[in-house]
């Protein structure tokens, strides 16, 4: 099962944590930038080259730290389809490097749509006369419910995880997602419910499913109370760093084991040497030793 | 006012409908994919080449019927990178033919990566120096709300239109949206309330908003209840042709004015020459022939 792999990458690195691929080109250190822009242009050409150089550097630097890694869609396809080229390029040096590759998409649309995307970003598509081609091959990709299970199944059609969006980290996630129902359950609770009945048939040999949960970091409460009432799914786990949660916040969301989650850091990796005032030009070395803080920060808590 | 631009293109050709530009491989026909593949090879880019010269010749056939098409990302995003430069290249030749682009991307997350998805399909994004790009640079976008606020906001920074999902189309909506909220509201209905308040900023001079909202012909009782809950608000309309809905069906989705929502078909004009069992290089025609069909079926309910 593909989260067998993902927990066995995590027990090899002991490191419960995901690096976070989001490259605003406002975080790419100037040299790079001025390389790129030089060598192609100031467009998106250019734009794209730069967060695939600024990428594959900050893999070559944490690839012996993190187990996997989530290279966030919308800070490519900002970048239109050389932007994409680069997503594509990304998760290809991730997994060269021994790296588990979440995509996150939060893709959702219905039947053939779903399967389509699931095609895109987990499995492969049909070119006639029995030629198959891979357009993105992640490891996992995150999933939006609101949709129902039309959304859901095509992509569980491979032996890949997906992440479906539970209880998000952000302020407003409450405006929805904590409304109560007429049963008394809130909507978030109602998803993980939804969450473990699609997950059933997809448990590894870890005892952990196929179909994991996004729940936020900076909701410890909510963590605490579905960690607890969905103990078979993995959680990808944002918020910590740059969002506010502190590795206390997050202790709640493993189980006994030290399983059962994987914490994600973005900005605060990415943007390490920004923080740490030194030279642009160690912004690799800052990342990896933000990357080695943050993992023995959550090992303290476990 | 972006609304009022889809308006007025409605108006001018007498025809609220849009046609989905979904471009499975399969669906093009034989003569196309060979000249590609044999072009490009049997890869990604040779069926993003036959996808491109396939949605090319459907909106040529198309322009002086629909106001509006609506390309569904997924089935370009399933042919790699190469496929999202097709689905540029789509958007920048329909609106080149006076099109009205709604891309159906169904994206959704939080506050700066939705402003970077917001930059990308409706807004432009900043290179330096101030160089300005656009990736997607489409007229209109599908959201998904689960998220709050913090996931739609960004997308109202331009003056581009955005359809948010409440009651979708598909078997298993109601998995989720037709739950009872403890206030005795349905998740959907919650959700178009949401839909109304994030619009109300927003109208234009025809007294639609920029905030519209999906809601699926195959509920047509729904689709009744939110036209009256919601008389503000622009409708995208999917589920009429393949997914069964009939004109009928969709009458629902009108106000008064005749105006107020915008059907969908794609499969049933991409592949008319199909179902017409025609020539396959006469399926621009056929689709044609089906879109004009649509059209005079649904203006004899309206």
């Amino acid at each position: 099962m593909s989260i067998d792999r993902l927990i066995e990458k995590i027990k090899e690195k002991n490191n419960p944590t995901v690096a976070g691929l989001d490259p605003k080109l406002e975080y790419v250190p100037k040299y790079i930038t001025d390389e790129a822009f030089e060598k192609f242009g100031r467009n998106t050409k250019g734009a794209a080259e730069a967060i695939w150089q600024f990428n594959r550097r900050l893999i070559d630097s944490l690839c012996d730290i993190v187990p996997a890694v989530k290279p966030q869609s919308a800070y490519y396809e900002m970048y239109g389809w050389e932007g994409v080229c680069t997503l594509r390029k990304t998760i290809d040096y991730a997994q060269s490097k021994g790296l588990y590759v979440i995509a996150d998409v939060k893709r959702n649309d219905i039947g053939t749509t779903a399967e389509a995307y699931a095609r895109a970003y987990l499995g492969d598509i049909s070119l006639g006369e029995g030629v198959t081609a891979t357009a993105f091959n992640a490891d996992a990709a995150t999933v939006n419910g609101y949709l129902g299970s039309d959304g859901i199944l095509p992509f569980l059609s491979f032996d890949k995880s997906i992440f479906v969006l539970v209880k998000t980290s952000n302020p407003s996630s409450g405006e929805l997602q904590d409304l109560k129902l007429e049963s008394g359950e809130r909507i978030y609770e109602y998803m993980a419910s939804l969450v473990k009945k699609w997950g059933e048939a997809h448990i590894g040999k870890h005892g952990y499913s196929n179909v994991g949960a996004v729940v936020g970091a900076t909701y410890p409460e909510e963590l605490t109370l579905l960690r607890k009432s969905m103990p078979k799914t993995y959680f990808l786990v944002p918020g910590y760093g740059a969002q506010g949660a502190k590795a206390a916040d997050i202790a709640a969301a493993f189980n006994g084991d030290g399983l059962g989650a994987v914490i994600n850091a973005s900005r605060s990796i990415m943007c390490a040497y920004k923080k740490e005032g030194c030279a642009e030009e160690d912004f690799a070395k800052a990342a990896r030793n933000e990357a080695i803080g943050m993992r023995d920060d959550i090992r303290g808590f476990m």
